[in-house]
């Protein structure tokens, strides 16, 4: 594609760089800008700067948070015994929004993934075994993708965790194979959690 | 959508306001740039301060440059005898993709419509009509949208020039290469019938 400005170059170039959008959205995003108010231009910047300046990952659940504890965490009203485990903030962010789980989180910022270089010790496996060791914990409920890396992730942290003390449950397979979480819809989301099974049970 | 970090919810915000970003969209660009290493963060803020505060538009074609006058306007090897007339510099841009146009161009920045209260006024067309009362112009393309707004463009324009000395001329309507007669519309398939060309010309 040609331009015919540097500046404009830059602009799609640097717009290309996000997740999903290529060399047409990105010009199209860019000549919006153009257009768009001063001030509102500045909203944009301002916000990205004070997000990778400001942002704080919570230090319990490693969700993202404005303070070093994030809000979920600390409300008194959340039952500190049931830790869902995810694999990223997306996940837990869906999940938040089915307002159907009043537990805490833990964020394993990715899946168990040989063939990516991703070994557990990669993920925040250890600090969630310690919150089981010093907390009172009941049960744990993987919210993992059904994928072989999400299984393989369940299966690695169930063997860690004493499921005499603490049950492993698994979020209900209501998800069809191979989707991702951050894509369905509320309610099948929702039904998932409420139905989750003992791990035992849940044979693929 | 909860997204537990005001930093978060302000950024997601700012990044709605762009063209076809949603608010889930807008989050997976935001939870990207999260993960983003910080040089490449400043690339995208700095592009985008830099767009705002250092393009300029064309003084004689309205295009976006980077300096006073645009490249394709300052490129001796154009034919500045032929005016290539557009909405936009979307459609600019998509014209000189096609690198079949060695003229020069003029964008109106919009279409006249009574209906949104844009008037001839606010258009581009006063320089316009004095790039072709000061320069030697030979034929206007009219490349507009074929909407009641492009129509009516067109037909404002052509009564303030004199046809005797410009020809004007307005980009062929058809049928798209590997568009199937069957799914056109009927205005399209009478226009292409009307306007049939002998086989012979009929080569891009």
């Amino acid at each position: 594609m040609n331009f015919s400005s540097k500046l404009i170059e830059e602009a799609v170039n640097a717009f290309s760089a996000l997740p999903g959008i290529g060399k047409k959205s990105a010009l199209r995003h860019v000549l919006h800008i153009l257009q768009m108010e001063e001030n509102n231009v500045t909203e944009i910047t301002s916000a990205i700067n004070r997000l990778k300046s400001e942002i704080q990952f919570c230090k319990v659940c490693h969700n993202i948070s404005d303070q070093d504890t994030c809000t979920i965490c600390l409300n008194q009203s959340r039952d500190k015994s049931i830790i869902c485990v995810v694999e990223n903030i997306r996940d837990l962010m869906a999940i938040e929004n089915t307002q159907h789980f009043n537990g805490v989180y833990h964020v394993l910022g990715g899946l168990i993934s040989p063939m990516e270089g991703i070994g557990p010790e990669s993920l925040k496996i250890d600090t969630l075994l310690k919150r089981i060791d010093d907390q009172e914990v009941n049960e744990i409920i993987m919210a993992l993708s059904s994928t072989i890396e999400g299984d393989t992730t369940l299966f690695y942290i169930s063997r860690q965790i004493d499921q005499d003390k603490v049950k492993i449950s698994s979020i209900a397979r209501g998800i069809a194979f191979g989707g991702e979480l951050e894509y369905t819809d509320d309610l099948t989301l929702a039904k998932s959690i409420t139905n989750r099974l003992p791990y035992k049970n849940s044979n693929l």
